[in-house]
């Protein structure tokens, strides 16, 4: 049930939250040090589960929006995921009982446990997704019928704008080219919802999931033992299930460009065998697909994780680079993420991909 | 005082709202048929004076954003500017006492009247400008103090958004950007204000001299009198005080791109004296600057008039065409428009021009 964050949690979950954001989400340093600050300040961060919310509840979900590249050069304020917040809660006429994230990601795991401190609110651990995404209709609330209108974003600047937009993906359209405008980089809150509507359509746990991944890796460091073997041992008893290392190899190549408000790309991995082995990933912000010598071996919305081989530490999409030595590891997806509403929302249709998907599962038999 | 509007007065006023509209602010045939269909519909346009209003009265501004070579193909609903109206009504928690122009042009002068006629509230004979602009932070009532935010745009597809930016030029930048994603047109409600503020900022009777400026040139058309002379006297006896034919000649060229949100060009015009001796009109939604075989000879926020040179009627640069009869008319800005913060804001180095601010009057005089 509830419990407030220690120092050595928040480290845990800062590191769990990357991995599960599949090399978006945002750098889990600079996240975890815009926690660290409040924690210092002698605030709170007080984590409850979606049981203990009161039943008539206002939840309001808080997040950025924006490239990932733009976050680590232009570093958060602090102050814009308050104000979104607040104007929110102004436009709604209501105030909020609780903050939660949307997706799991080094830094969007962190900004509503910086923004439950800043106002004194408790963080209901859940998300939207269980992983990230780069499209702000992603996510199990709007799949499940959440309308994620009326919207706020604010900026570094001090501007607010509330969006009511028909639909989802309009929503996203329109606070994209808001987000652009803005400097790359915006604050959100979305997806204003009530309690019943926050136990039905989140994914449940994945707060304390996060920070339970990033112990196992921090144990498996300690006690010299091999953090993936750690990783796939932890995720079995999870709604994930599924953990397993895909390829262990060499950065090659790294197309990356900063496009229509998204850090866009691919990278080229050699196998460690030796050449002729390669491995290419293409992401949007997130990892969506990897394809080993021209076949695919994990593609959204199962996980697609660059870590470090050595330690399993997470490399996001901004920070890969010609010669890290990677493992990439796949995680199936939860079954609330894998209904045919689901995949026509996420699956490898919503990207624009060529290639159906294929249960994470399904695709290791093959080979 | 105050007035109901005749269908006759319409025609007038659709026809000298595009003259002043300098080659912007939409199509006077499209916006004419908008406010057609409420008087058809035995509504009622109502143009009061600004001294007409109560004391305490909010009045909210109405008008389209975009590029004007959209509302030529993708006609107005009628229901954007509703929409955009009771979102800001709702936000700012009040009711507003009438409506107003914000600009001068053949569909942005219309659109407050119909959304008079649509919501049974007066329409002030007055606006931002006396003429037409492409960029919202360039109106007197920016100039003089008015913030534009809080401000509600709104979509042909039911959208809308309250934008609440720190300045005029950021409100703009944000609002073109969901514009260009609402498809290149949107409906808008800005600068709100309070009586005092409406009677301090704005450039009064402007929509009752768009209607005298068409009712001279329709009686120069029945009693076959020369069009320019009858606006040149017109207009002596005005807020602009002078008008003058600048030009005449034939379109030789036209570039015209929708670009940014916007109708950006050039047209090139060949004298009826001959060749050798050419206009260019560089123009963002509206004429900017005519340079006669390379020097200026008008430039904003003067006006530049393109009108067919037979009938004196306006020619908006959408619809600007090779083989084209058109006479160039300058017409003197009012003086509030020219004022040192408000060339600051529209004068030649708003727009990115490299030429000073010279007075119509000055550059006639060195010719």
């Amino acid at each position: 049930m509830g419990y407030d964050l220690t120092l050595q949690g928040l480290h845990d979950l800062a590191e769990g939250a990357a991995v599960l954001g599949t090399g978006g989400g945002g750098d889990p340093y600079i996240g975890r040090l815009l926690v660290e600050r409040q924690l210092h300040a002698g605030r709170t961060v007080h984590i409850i589960d979606v049981d203990e919310l009161p039943d008539d509840a206002l939840v309001l979900p808080s997040s950025m929006m924006g490239a990932p590249t733009v976050f680590v050069e232009k570093l958060p304020s602090g102050d814009g995921n308050v104000a979104a917040f607040r104007a929110l809660e102004a436009h709604l006429g209501r105030t909020a009982a609780a903050v939660m994230p949307t997706e799991c990601g080094g830094l969007n795991s962190m900004i509503p446990l910086m923004l439950g401190a800043q106002l004194g609110l408790p963080v209901v651990d859940a998300d939207g997704m269980g992983r990230a995404f780069p499209e702000l209709q992603m996510q199990t609330f709007g799949v499940l019928g959440v309308s994620g209108s009326p919207m706020a974003i604010a900026s570094d600047h001090g501007d607010t704008c509330i969006i009511d937009a028909t639909d989802n993906k309009r929503m996203e359209q329109l606070a994209r080219a808001l987000t652009i405008q803005m400097g790359g980089a915006s604050y959100i809150t979305d997806y204003p919802m009530d309690t019943a509507e926050v136990r039905r359509t989140s994914v449940h746990g994945t707060l304390s999931l996060c920070r339970d991944i990033g112990q196992a890796l921090r144990q498996a460091r300690a006690s010299h033992a091999d953090p993936f073997d750690a990783l796939t041992d932890m995720l079995a008893g999870t709604i994930y299930s599924l953990g397993v290392v895909l390829f262990r190899g060499k950065v090659v190549d790294v197309e990356r460009r900063t496009v229509d408000g998204f850090a866009r790309g691919k990278a080229l991995l050699e196998s460690a065998e030796g050449p002729g082995d390669v491995l290419e990933i293409t992401f949007q912000n997130e990892h969506l697909v990897a394809r080993r010598n021209g076949t695919v071996i994990a593609i959204v919305p199962d996980l697609i994780c660059t870590l470090n081989s050595e330690s399993g530490a997470p490399i996001p999409t901004e920070s890969l680079a010609y010669g890290q030595r990677l493992t990439v590891y796949g995680i199936s997806t939860p079954p609330i993420m894998r209904t045919p509403e689901a995949l026509a929302c996420f699956g490898p249709a919503g990207f624009g991909l060529p290639d159906p998907y294929t249960p994470l599962h399904d695709l290791l038999a093959r080979t």
